[in-house]
């Protein structure tokens, strides 16, 4: 038996999110068929990240075990030949019997895009959350130095996270702009759910003046998920990838 | 009477290109009727760039007269509350009577975007061509210099083309690479038609060592379209801009 680990990327934009569900097509369903279809075996394939509606992927990892002999840097290949374009596979290849997917992960890199300017923009529209009011980026890049560290995120973790501990260590936050497009890439050991979008949306509004970017001290020790900023929409995420 | 400039972006992907034809939605035809329905005319609107199936725009130019009293630079406004989310208008201004959009313009940019890995992208397939042969980026940049300047480019024009001459002047041919992403820009006083695409093309076969760099001067001189490169397809394509 081998364990194949898959880097997948994908735009989320007409799937249901990566976690397999009842009447709604997903990235894990539609992998898993992919991954059958080649070994003739029913599979249990393990994601990492149960990204949402719309989040795309560009480093999504996901394993699975097999007794197929298709060699391991060959499903790759396999896959792509069988996987609609917008989920591509890659790499694919072979691991200890003991790496897990998901509990093995020690660390992950998100990336939010905005699009800061005056109307939507037509070739980003499914890839970047499009903010028209002028973002004052100096006073966002000052926030950011507070989010980083080990902390109590409730404040930043919806409803509905089933995480037993909401403390979390953020190792880095970074913007960066490049024409209309913002960047906020984020790593840490882990997220709470929305986590990533909920700072997005606070940075947003750091941005435009709603929150003073000293006051992200204060949000945080408040444990109040109602202090933080809303929760960015889904399109603008991107899961880059998983540190093992 | 006025007449209105118009700056446009749109994503070429569900579109017939820009040109007004019948029995196909195109770029032309759905702004034309979003500019009737707010001035309630029927209007003509002259455009500046024919561009293909499929080629994106992040600022073609049109103009049209109109008797409405819309301030100009509120029918961006009143046209993108219109228009699909895949055309914007991004600047709407009044320009001189005699502006033409088609006719006055003095320069264009265009940029193509390569997606230079072993597997197409997810995100990227519908925004940049796939080439999964390595491409040797120096060799590509050294042949660059060969197209700059004024020249007959009649090797790098398909058939199909009207235009009279086919001599033109590239002022510029610059090639940048970051991550998997190699962008090709290109700025000249006019472009014969799938110009652009052939030059993208036979700097693709440079990359991968069909076609010597030193071998453009001939190839140009030749005025042969057989010996220039493939024409490289639409998806790949942005018309950046327009000068007057």
């Amino acid at each position: 038996m081998r364990n194949i680990k898959l880097t997948i990327e994908y735009d989320g934009t007409n799937y249901h999110g990566w976690q397999s569900q009842e009447n709604a097509i997903t990235v894990q369903d539609v992998l898993k068929k992919a991954i059958s279809e080649i070994t003739k075996e029913k599979i249990n394939l393990i994601g990492c990240s149960r990204t949402d509606v719309g989040v795309h992927a560009l480093g999504q990892v996901a394993n699975f075990t097999t007794e197929s002999r298709v060699p391991p840097d060959r499903f790759s290949y396999a896959l792509n030949r069988v996987l609609p374009p917008d989920i591509v596979v890659n790499r694919s290849e072979e691991v200890s019997l003991d790496f897990h997917a998901r509990y093995g992960a020690r660390g992950k890199t998100y990336r939010y895009l905005i699009y800061n300017s005056q109307f939507p923009s037509a070739l980003m529209r499914k890839r970047a959350y499009h903010v028209s009011h002028n973002l004052e980026l100096e006073a966002m890049e000052k926030a950011c130095g507070y989010f980083t560290g080990t902390h109590d995120f409730s404040a930043f973790r919806a409803s509905g996270s089933d995480a037993r501990s909401s403390v979390r260590t953020i190792t880095e936050l970074s913007l960066k702009k490049k024409d209309s497009i913002l960047e906020m890439e984020v790593s840490g050991d882990g997220f709470l759910y929305n986590m990533v979008r909920i700072i997005a949306g606070t940075l947003i509004e750091i941005g435009t003046g709603d929150i003073k970017p000293e006051g992200i001290a204060d949000i945080i020790a408040s444990c109040d998920r109602k202090r933080a900023g809303r929760t960015a929409p889904a399109h603008g995420l991107y899961l880059v990838g998983i540190q093992y």
